[in-house]
C-alpha cells in the first residue's frame, strides 16, 4: 500500500468524453458523412465448407446504383487478412470456403441497399464439402483437412516440476471435465469504417477499431502501397472485448481497396447479423482437471489438458492457446503442473481475441475443481483457497516469482470479511420450497501486459500549450474502458494541472509510435507508463524555467493546480501559463513524444517456465443467488469482487470495468450460447442470443486492493478482463451450490439448471 | 563547396504532392465538404475612419437563411487578432474603424449568398472621421490619434561604427530619396475556413494557412477555451507569401466562435476583394540614402532613414522594421552605418509580412545608390559591388561575422562570366528608334531564420513503418514553396530510403511541438534540421537492430536505396523492411519527435549590434531589357539569379523559388500598385490590379552558389524570400539603364516611364 499523495490519481473523476457520448454528439465512424460516400457490402458463403466452382457479378451489376464489385484478384496485394502467423486467413474467399460468414466478395453501390441487394444478386457456386463441426472430428485420423497443414491450429505445452510425484504425494485426487460455449462479443456498436482517399496520395481509414497499427499493416499490405501512405483514425468505438480486431482489418482493407478503386470514400457498416456471424467469437472450450492434495488442503499437483475449438481460422488462437495454459493452475503456489492446450480447426466462424483471452474458460474449470476439492476435503472454500493462495515470493506455474503487488490474499481476506457481515451467503430453502439459496466464491488471475504474445511498447506524446493547457495522445484506444480519461489523470498528476485543462486525442497512427494492439489489460500499465514518461519530459522542461523565474533549484519547484510554486515557500506562486510561455520562448521543449516498453517475456517455449507477464490481476469474486426450482431462473442477490490493482487510478473507471467485465462472464457463465445446426449460426441476432441488459446488471460492490505495482505509473495495473473470469466462476460455483449439483458446463441455463434438479 | 557524397539531396526530384495539385485532387480549404456547414461573411466598415455609432442587425435577420450574427460582444475571449504586441487590433471593431476593410460583424447564414446579402443589410452607423492617409500627415503634430498610444507605431535604430567620420572620409557622397508602394499578395487562393466542432469536446478548424499554432493561439484565446481544446489543421494552401497570418487567425476565429454557437460546421471563403482590403498588404516606403565612399569605390559610410506606412494595425510592423535596419546597408562591409526606421499608422489596409519582409525595399533603395555611386565614381558597377562585397571574416552591418557561408564574391563572379559571354547587357539602340536597351545588376543579402524575431524552435516526427516506408511530419506549413519535398529528401536521405517510400504529413497542431510561424526562409534551414535530427534517432534504432542482425559494429551498417548494407563487404544486404520490424519487434524505437533550435539571437536592442541571424543568403541578380519609349513597355530579355544557397536540396525546387520569387519581385517593380482614393482601395481586383500572370514569366535562369551553412542540413540554407529583392533591384536598375534616367520610385510603370523619356 502506498502512502504517496497524489492530487489527482486515485480521485473518481468522470469520464473526460462522457458527455459527449451520453449527448450523442460523440462521432462514431458510422456518423461521418462525406457527399459522394459510396457503401460496400459482403458476399458471403453461406455454408459452411465447400470449393467455389463459379462467381458471377453480372447479376449484381444490374442492380440500379451498384457500381463495381471486388474479388479476390482485385486486391492489388497478398489478400490476406489474418493478424498474426500462419496467415491462414484469405481476405476473400476464391477456392475454399471454410466458414458460412467467409466472405467471397464486396459489392460497391451509391447506398448500402444497393449494395445488399447487389451482394445478395451475385451467383456464388460452391459445391458442399461435409462440414467437420467439432475439434474431436477434426483430430480423427482421415479427416478432412480444413487447411492444407493439417486440422491442429497450435499446441503448447506447460511443465512445472514432476507432476507424477506430485500425485503421488496427493491424500486426494478430483478429476472432472468441463466445457464452455463460444461466445459473442455484442458490442453495441457494430464493425464500421468509412476509408476515405486523400487529396495528398495517401488515403484516410476512419475505423471502429481496437488497433489502428494493425489495421495500417494490413492495409498497406493488401492495397500494396507503402504503410506511410495510409492513416488509420480510431473513431469512437463502442465497444470492442477484442472483436474489433480482424474483421476491422476485413472491412478496413476491403473499403481501402473500393476506395482506391472507385476514387470516393467507401463506407462499410456492419449489421447486426454480419457482425455476429462473420467475426470472431470467444473460443469454445473442452478442458480435463486433475488435482491432488494433501489432507490438510495443500495442492502437490494439477494437470490440465485444454481444447480450444478455433473454428475455420487461426486468429489469435496461438496465443489463446498459451494464455490458458499460463494461468490454467489457478492463482496457487501448484508445486507440480502440467498443463497442455491444443487450438483445433473447424468449420466454424473463427474464434479469438475476446476480454479474458482464455483465461475465463480454464478459470471457471479451475474454480469448479478447487470447489470440488474443498467439498472432498470438507474443508470451506475460501480457506482453501487462500491456504494454496500465490503470495509475493512464491513461484506461480511458470515459475515468476513478484516480490510485490500479489495481493490475492488480502482480497480473500476482504471477501472473507464481507460474507462473514452477511447472511446472504448461506445457503437455505425457503418456505415455499421454490427457491434454493446458494453462494460460491472463486480466485482469479490474470496477467497484464503482452507477455508471451510479444514486444510491449507504447508511444505517447504529450503537449502543453503556452498557456498551459495539455494535449495526450497515446497508441491505445480508448474502446468504451475509460483509458482516455486515466490517461488524463497520469498527465495531470505528472504536470500539475486541473483535469479541465487536459485533452486526450483520438488516436491514429501518423501521431505515435506503433503501439501494437490494445489488449491485455495494459493500457492504464504500459500507456499510462509512456503518458507518465511524456509528461515527466514536459515537467523538466517547466522545472527548468521555474529554477529560473523563481531563482532556485529545479528540484524546488512544485506545480499543483496550475501553478507552480517553490517547494519551501508555497506563497511563491507563478501562474503556469506563464512559465510555460516562458519556457516556450526560452526554448525548452513543450512536447515529448516517449516510449514505454514492458520487460520482454523470457521464458522456455518448451515448458513455458520463465518470466511472462510483468504482473498480474489477482481477484476474489464472491456471489450469492437463489435458484428457482421449477423455472430454472438465477437473481443473484449479492455480488462482490474484491481486486489487486495496484493502485486506483480513477474509482469510477475501476467500478465501470468491474461491473462491465462482470456482466460479460454472467452473460458467458448463464446467458449466452451461440447454436449451429450444420454449422450455420442459427441465432445471430439479440431475439435469439441473449445478451445481458441492463435489466441483467448485477449488484456488483467492487473492492480495491493496491499493492502497489512497480512496472505501472504510480503503481497502477490494469483490471479490463479479470473480472470476466471471476464473475463467470463465481457464478457456476454458486449455482451449483444452490442447486446441490456441480455443473460442469458454461453456459449453465435455466433449461440446464430444470433438468440437473430434475 | 562540399564533396560529401549525397544520394538524394541535391538531385531535382519532382514536387512530393505535384500530381494531386496539378490534377486537382489536392484538397483546399474551400473543397472540404461536411453536410449542414454554416457560411460566415464579414460586414466591413466601408470607410477609413470614424466612430461606430451604432449597428443594427435586425434586417440581416430578415435575409432568408441567415441565423444569426455576431459582434464585438459575441466574441468570449479578448476580442483581439493582432498576431504580435502590441495587440492593438480588434476582431471586430465596437467603437472605432481605422481602415475601410475592417471587419464590424459577421453574418451566418446556410449559404454564403445569404450570409454576404445579410453582412449588406446590416445598418452600421459610422459617424466618419478625417482619415489620415500619409505617415507625413499622422506624425504631424497635433494629428489626431489614431490609436491612444499615438501614430508612431515602431521605430528603431541601427549604429554601427561612427558615420560623421565615414563621411568625411569620403571622396565622393551619393544621397537619394526612394519610395515603393504598397503590394498585395495576389495568392491564387483567397484566404478560407472551415471550422469543425468536434464530437469529443474540441474543434478542429481547416485553414489555408502559414502559421497553425498561431492560429491555434488566437482561436483558444478568443473562445475562452484551453488551447488544447483546438486542432488547427493546414489544409493545401494556394500561396501566402505572409499574407494568410493574421486574416487567417481572423476568419479562423470568427469561423470557430460561430460554429460553436451554430453547433455547426462554418466555413468562411474570401471574395477576392475581400483579400485585398480586408487582409495585410506590403508596407510601402519612403527611403532616404547617403553613401559614402573613396575614389577607388571603398563605402566608407551609409546612412539610411526609412518610413514605413504600417496602416491601421501594427501587425509584423514592428519586425518588418527591425529587418529593414538590419539589411539597409546591404551585402557589403559598410564599417560605419547609421540605419534608422519607423513605422506609422495610417487609415490604410494594415501592412505586415510579405515575402521578402522589408528587404526588397531597402535593397531597392540601395542597389539604386550603388548604381549612381558607381556613376559618380565611374567604376563598373559590378567591380563595384565585388569590392566591397562581404566575405567571410568580415563584419556585416550588425557587426556580426561569419566564418563561412558567405558566397557573395562567387555569385558576383558568376553573373560577371555570364555578362561577358553575353552581349545583351549592353545598350544599344535599335534601327527603327523605338527600343532602348539597357542592363542592371544588383546584389543582395536576406537574413535566414527568425533572428531577432524571437526563438526559433521547430518540431518535426519521423515515424518508420515495419515495412521501412517513413512518415515525416514538420510543424511547418508547405504554401506552394515545396518544403514538403525538402523534408522529404532530407529524411530520405538520412534514412537510405527511396523518395516513393515517403510521405510527409499535412501539418496539423496535435502532432508536432508548436514550430512557431513559417517565416523568414527558415523551413529548409531550421525544419530541415529537425527532421535531419528525427530522422538520425530513427536511423540509430536500425543500425542497433542490423548491426545484431549483421554481427557487426553499428558504425559498420550502412542504408541506401531500402537496404541495410555492411559498409565493408555491399553484398551482405538485407531488406530495409526485414531491419526494421525486427527493430520493432526487439524494441527499438521507430519513431522520433525532435526539436531544432536555432541559436538565439544576441544583440544590443538600441544599436543592432550583435549575432542576430544564423545565416544569410547572399545573391547577384543580373537583368537585360528593353523598353519600348513611346509605350513604355518593358521586356526582359535576360535574367539570371545567383544566390549562395549553402547547399542545394532540390535544384528544382530552388528554380521554383527563384522564378516565383523573381517575378513577385517584378510585380514590385513594375506592374503592382494598390491605388487609394480618400482611404479607399479602388483597384480591389485582378481586373484593376495588375499582378505578373504566366505571361509575365521571366526568362529567369537560376545559378546555385554552395557555400555550405553550418546551422542547415546537409548545409543548406533558404531561398524563399532573397530572389524578390534580387529581381526588383535588378529590375529597375535596368530599366534605369535603359532609359538613362534614375528611377526612384516603385512600381516603374509604363506610365513613370514614358513621361520620364519625354
Amino acid at each position: 500500500m502506498s502512502n504517496r499523495v497524489l492530487n489527482i490519481v486515485g480521485k473518481p473523476v468522470k469520464k473526460v468524453d462522457g458527455v459527449e457520448l451520453v449527448t450523442g454528439r460523440a462521432k462514431f465512424a458510422g456518423d461521418i458523412r462525406i457527399p459522394g460516400t459510396l457503401h460496400g457490402y459482403q458476399r458471403r458463403a453461406g455454408i459452411p465448407a465447400g470449393r467455389i466452382t463459379h462467381i458471377d457479378t453480372a447479376p449484381a451489376m444490374e442492380v440500379r446504383g451498384v457500381l463495381f464489385v471486388l474479388l479476390a484478384e482485385d486486391i492489388p496485394g497478398p489478400n490476406i487478412m489474418g493478424i498474426l502467423p500462419p496467415f491462414d486467413q484469405p481476405l476473400l474467399a476464391y477456392d475454399e470456403v471454410r466458414y458460412e460468414g467467409e466472405s467471397v466478395a464486396l459489392v460497391v453501390a451509391r447506398t448500402k441497399k444497393a449494395a445488399r441487394a447487389g451482394a445478395e444478386a451475385i451467383n456464388v457456386e460452391i459445391e458442399p464439402l461435409e462440414p467437420i463441426l467439432s475439434p474431436e472430428d477434426a483430430l480423427k485420423e482421415g479427416a478432412r483437412k480444413i487447411h492444407q497443414g493439417g486440422n491442429l491450429t497450435f499446441e503448447r505445452k506447460l511443465k512445472k516440476g514432476d507432476t507424477v510425484k506430485g500425485f503421488e504425494e496427493a491424500d486426494v485426487i478430483v478429476e472432472n471435465t468441463y466445457e464452455t460455449s463460444f461466445q459473442e462479443h455484442a458490442y453495441i456498436e457494430p464493425e464500421t469504417v468509412l476509408a476515405v482517399p486523400g487529396g495528398d496520395g495517401r488515403i484516410t481509414v476512419y475505423a471502429s477499431c481496437q488497433s489502428p497499427f494493425h489495421l495500417r499493416g494490413h492495409i498497406a499490405a493488401n492495397l500494396h502501397v507503402p504503410a506511410a501512405k495510409v492513416k488509420v483514425v480510431q473513431a469512437y468505438t463502442g465497444g470492442s472485448f477484442g472483436g474489433k480486431d480482424d474483421v476491422a482489418a476485413e472491412i478496413g482493407i476491403l473499403a481501402s481497396v473500393a476506395a482506391v478503386k472507385g476514387g470516393a470514400p467507401v463506407m462499410i457498416a456492419h449489421d447486426r447479423e454480419e457482425s455476429i456471424i462473420g467475426s470472431n467469437l470467444r473460443h469454445a472450450s473442452k478442458i480435463h482437471y486433475r488435482t491432488g492434495a494433501k489432507k490438510d488442503g495443500t495442492i502437490t499437483a494439477r494437470e490440465v489438458r485444454i481444447t480450444l475449438d478455433g473454428g475455420a481460422y487461426a486468429s489469435e488462437s496461438p496465443f489463446v492457446t498459451m494464455k490458458t495454459i499460463i494461468h490454467a493452475a489457478g492463482p496457487y503456489h501448484v508445486p507440480n503442473a502440467t498443463v497442455e492446450c491444443r487450438a483445433v480447426y473447424t468449420n466454424k466462424t473463427y474464434a479469438g481475441a475476446f476480454r479474458g483471452f482464455g483465461v475465463p474458460q480454464v478459470t471457471f474449470a479451475s474454480e469448479s475443481q478447487i470447489d470440488e476439492l474443498a467439498a472432498k476435503l470438507g474443508i470451506d472454500p475460501l480457506e482453501l483457497r487462500r491456504k494454496n493462495a500465490l503470495r509475493a515470493g512464491l513461484p506461480n506455474a511458470t515459475g515468476q516469482v513478484f516480490e510485490q503487488s500479489v495481493g490475492l490474499v488480502e482480497t480473500i481476506d476482504r471477501i472473507r470479511e464481507h460474507k462473514n457481515r452477511h447472511t446472504g451467503a448461506k445457503r437455505k430453502q425457503d418456505d415455499t420450497g421454490r427457491w434454493l439459496y446458494g453462494a460460491g466464491v472463486c480466485c482469479m488471475m490474470q496477467g497484464i501486459s503482452n507477455g508471451a504474445e510479444g514486444i510491449d511498447v507504447v508511444g505517447a506524446s504529450v503537449q502543453m500549450g503556452q498557456d498551459g493547457s495539455v494535449l495526450v495522445g497515446v497508441g491505445l484506444t480508448d474502446m468504451g474502458q475509460g483509458s482516455r480519461t486515466v490517461f488524463a489523470q497520469v498527465a495531470a498528476e505528472v504536470l500539475g494541472v486541473t483535469m479541465d485543462r487536459i485533452s486526450v486525442k483520438q488516436v491514429d497512427t501518423d501521431s505515435v509510435h506503433d503501439s501494437g494492439p490494445t489488449i491485455a489489460s495494459r493500457a492504464t500499465t504500459v500507456g499510462g507508463m509512456a503518458v507518465f514518461k511524456a509528461a515527466g519530459e514536459v515537467k523538466r522542461s517547466l522545472s527548468k524555467m521555474a529554477s529560473l523565474m523563481l531563482k532556485c533549484g529545479e528540484e524546488e519547484v512544485d506545480i499543483a493546480e496550475n501553478f507552480v510554486l517553490h517547494k519551501k515557500d508555497k506563497n511563491v506562486r507563478i501562474p503556469l501559463s506563464e512559465v510555460a510561455t516562458a519556457a516556450y520562448w526560452t526554448g525548452f521543449p513543450l512536447m515529448n513524444l516517449s516510449f514505454s516498453r514492458a520487460p520482454d517475456a523470457d521464458y522456455d517455449h518448451d515448458t513455458h517456465q520463465g518470466r511472462i507477464y510483468i504482473a498480474y490481476n489477482f481477484g476474489t469474486h464472491f456471489m450469492s443467488v437463489r435458484v428457482d426450482r421449477y423455472t430454472g431462473r438465477v437473481e443473484v442477490l449479492d455480488h462482490v469482487a474484491a481486486h489487486d490493482v495496484g493502485r486506483v487510478v480513477n474509482p469510477l473507471g475501476v467500478e465501470g470495468q468491474v461491473e462491465g467485465g462482470s456482466l460479460i462472464g454472467y452473460g458467458l457463465a448463464h446467458l449466452e450460447k451461440v447454436e449451429t445446426r450444420d454449422g450455420c449460426i442459427i441465432n445471430p441476432n439479440f431475439s435469439d442470443y441473449a445478451v445481458p441488459t441492463v435489466k441483467d446488471r448485477l449488484p456488483t460492490r467492487t473492492i480495491c486492493v493496491e499493492d502497489e505495482n512497480p512496472t505501472g505509473p504510480y503503481g497502477a495495473k490494469g483490471v479490463g478482463e479479470p473480472p470476466v473470469a471471476g464473475a463467470a466462476a463465481a457464478f457456476a460455483n454458486a449455482v451449483s451450490d444452490a442447486a446441490g449439483v456441480r455443473f460442469v458446463r458454461l453456459p449453465i441455463t435455466r433449461e440446464d439448471i430444470v433438468k440437473a434438479l430434475g
